[in-house]
């Protein structure tokens, strides 16, 4: 067979090509909503990479990107890559620490920033080491004022460069096209490699309609942000098959969400469970037409099986589970139902749903404990390893690499079960697991048992040292405003009962306003261990 | 990312693995129906490489079937590959010439050979160079009685091969897994090698919601060949994805084929124009309930638009076209209609419909003639040239290879054009082209045109040449028997004389009760132009 590579060059080339007329609909502020086709995307990502070229970017240079779901961030996503360099997304809300670390680490040449953006750069510029110029993607005709300096007009650029720009006719599939940097709770965030060959077979993984069946007759909102894991790679999947894409901008409301599905008939959208709890509020409270959705992705972190079940039976909202890392592109598994599963009731599926699903074709996972392999039963626990194509080898220069990748599997350290149908549940993150008097206790189980009681908003379990055994459990919980002061730490508990082993339960629960949270939405958990670690000590 | 091999082995243990109930349907005789499942499958594919190890086979060795499409085929096709083998699938009708040419020509160490078939190779025993050893696939205790010398039972080499043999782990990608060759209308077959790669990534195309979406749902039942170009590719993904599979065994009708479609809930099925001509004629005799068929592919040559319309608007049948080549594993294009398309006419859909379709995700394609490539406007043809990973770089120990491997493109031999939303259609084959005085006549039109006139059965037109106009085109018609002798030269040349320019209608209709074909059922043109070669000498 021909020696083809497989490079995002080809997915671009194909919108442009195929799909002249589709269109991208961008909104770049609250304000401001554009509409272009692939034929004039096409074009001025042509124009960017020339322009980064003139710039002084080479193959294999790092060009790093501040910025929300828009077109020009689109632009980028192929721009970047397809002259050989390596797109490097930046998660805006890490901490200034974290922010110049990584910079310096990518050894970043050039940042594109977003004009709200802007101010978290300047406090920071001059510890960066590496970047030798500042575009800001601005929708404005001027610069805004800036400290920052060489600084340039992303559109002013673009007008002056090649719409006609040749991509790169001389990539290796296995050479990175960009980056990632895990939002670590505890120590340095850590750098992902994605390669062209990763990011295609990927896309290709995302068109099956065995996983998310993306495709041309879609319209495609990825809610994900894309400094996260390439908005777990909607845009590039999207260009590839020709799908309309709904690009939502900067601090986006459940209203405009609702709104957008309604008004652009939105086919599928992906994000994190905090964003469809916002969601499903909004629909509670005012009708819109979701009629055209056709896939509601929740990833990121488990769904409550109350949220599932409340948008499919209430709103008839096809929610489906899917899970992956920073290190895996990151699909690993989709809770789709098998043709078999399809006559089960509503109940039973409902538990298949709020799995993370089966892996998806392509890669390969199996699941360790300190026994070997777990069995297919659903209930014994173990470490989920995985390995394929679309799968990291390490981490980016870094010593830590050998904790995560080891003979041949990046060990992601999620504990999981797997069912005899070989569906995968998580059911705890390594060091959230609490490990009381030898026996694990999942954290996530119970914190989804609480928040399926309706006066429950969130809840968080954390292991807390306990003298006699070892770690016990202990609940965080937010309360919805309705409830509040109405429910006890008495009545969760007798709740908790009939569904868990009595030395499941945690052993105190503590009410708060608020779960703290990372900057991508996952409860931050160490704090709240941090803060409740001698706690129990007095028992 | 991980270096993970893309390789048939991940396939197989999916199957296994995720979806050991699910069955696969096999009739190895008109009498014979065998259930099987994933499981029982995955058993008796590692037994049966197992058993050709222990018969000598090697890492890169061929092993030969000639087969029809059923179970034990299947397990050929992941027991050859996943010991590192490769499995090359031999067309039986070929004449005698060709197979000794091809089994010679591949070296071929060992045969599979289907008990029916037998009496062909036994003939040809003494030329074939390096066969050692027979293995006949019979359902019967015993075996027939052969002069094939060693030979060997499937079932008992299976019965006492190891079911828990452990495929190659040290499988490249990019090193065959199969292989097929051409039926030569001139000259001998050339021979295609199809990479672990290429098949692997054909596969993901074959699942693409976009393509045909090939899923864990779906019912699958290939009527092409097994030793056609691996059935499409067919069993390959449906095997990755868990599909139910149906496999109809040789001497298939067109009443078995609308059984199995009814009485197994067939989703997808896949053949050539003259299969769906033979079913049609069933289903307007007979009625079926085909109301699971969500898929009828039609490929190996073009259908005629009355089919097309016949089995959407008489019957609701979903018929979609699909073109593709040995050399091309073989998928490149699909007749999907866009999204925007939905609201066109039926006329105007099935305009489209009848083309070829637009290149799949993962290929490229452009059409070129002597002044370049052509505009995309429907109308202007040229040579089909195609690239990609699973596009073949050249024949097997080949020197015609250079005639079609040029310049990092594959020159298909087709004459096609584009339109404006990138929808190819054939017009005809390079060698099929009427030249006449400078300008370019399709065969093609002409006969599809012909064949949409109620009286005609089958129409084939050919260049003849013409000592002014060099070659002039002449039609050989096939009518209806309800038509014959009721239909008449100048009835079917005034039926043509609106839907073409002048100099387009053929010098002459020659009416016959057959068009000559190959043995995959194409006409065979060669024959007819051979026989006219002189008809219009004294024009």
């Amino acid at each position: 067979m021909m020696n083809t590579q497989l490079t995002l060059v080809q997915m671009i080339e194909r919108a442009e090509k195929y799909f002249p007329k589709k269109e991208i609909v961008s909104r770049t502020s609250p304000s401001t909503i554009h509409r272009l086709t692939y034929k004039e995307v096409g074009k001025r990502t042509r124009a960017l990479s020339n322009a980064l070229e003139k710039l002084g970017i080479k193959h294999g240079d790092r060009v790093g990107t501040l910025a929300w779901n828009h077109h020009r961030h689109l632009e980028a996503y192929f721009a970047v890559p397809c002259m050989g360099a390596v797109l490097h997304t930046i998660n805006m809300r890490l901490s200034d620490d974290h922010l110049i670390y990584i910079i310096n680490h990518a050894e970043d040449q050039i940042l594109l920033i977003d004009e709200d953006i802007v101010p978290i750069i300047e406090k920071i510029k001059d510890q960066l080491l590496s970047v030798k110029a500042f575009i800001i993607m601005t929708d404005r005709d001027t610069l805004p004022e800036t400290v920052l300096d060489p600084v340039y007009s992303y559109e002013q650029l673009l007008a002056k460069s090649d719409p006609n720009y040749q991509f790169s006719k001389n990539i290796n599939e296995n050479e990175p096209a960009g980056m990632c940097y895990t939002s670590a709770t505890t120590g340095k965030p850590k750098g992902v490699i994605y390669t062209h060959r990763g990011i295609v077979l990927h896309s290709f993984a995302l068109g099956l309609a065995d996983t998310k069946g993306l495709s041309e007759s879609d319209v495609n909102m990825p809610m994900v942000p894309m400094f996260h894991v390439n908005a777990w790679g909607i845009p590039f999947a999207s260009t590839w098959f020709g799908s309309k894409q709904v690009l939502p901008g900067p601090n986006f409301t459940p209203q405009l969400i609702c709104e957008f599905i309604e008004s652009e008939k939105v086919t599928t959208t992906a994000g994190v469970p905090t964003i469809w709890l916002g969601v499903l509020k909004e629909l509670e409270t005012k009708n819109y037409d979701m009629s055209s959705l056709r896939l509601m992705v929740c990833g990121g972190a488990a769904a409550p099986k109350g949220l599932i079940k409340k948008y499919r039976e209430t709103f008839g909202i096809p929610f489906v589970h899917a899970y992956g890392l920073t290190e895996t592109t990151p699909l690993l598994t989709v809770s789709n139902l098998k043709s078999d599963q399809l006559d089960l009731s509503e109940e039973e599926k409902l538990e298949i749903r709020s799995k993370q699903g089966m892996v998806v074709p392509g890669l390969e996972v199996k699941i360790i404990n300190q026994q070997g392999e777990v069995a297919h039963d659903g209930k014994e626990m173990g470490e989920l390893l995985v390995r394929g194509p679309w799968i990291a080898d390490s981490h980016y220069k870094d010593d830590r690499s050998k904790e995560s990748f080891r003979d041949g599997w990046f060990y992601t350290g999620d504990i999981a079960t797997v069912d005899e149908d070989g569906y995968i549940k998580l059911v705890d993150r390594t060091k959230d697991l609490v490990k009381s008097g030898g026996e694990w206790i999942s954290s996530v189980d119970l914190e989804n048992a609480l928040m399926a009681h309706e006066a429950v908003l969130e809840a968080a379990v954390v292991a807390v040292p306990h003298p006699k055994w070892q770690e016990r459990p202990i609940a965080c919980v937010v309360l919805k405003d309705s409830y509040r002061d109405t429910v006890t730490k008495d009545d969760l508990i007798s709740y908790l009962k009939p569904q868990f082993a009595k030395w499941w339960l945690p052993d105190d629960i503590i009410f708060l306003s608020e779960i703290p949270k990372t900057s991508v939405g996952k409860f931050l958990k160490r704090q709240l261990r941090e803060q409740l670690k001698d706690h129990l000590a007095g028992v």
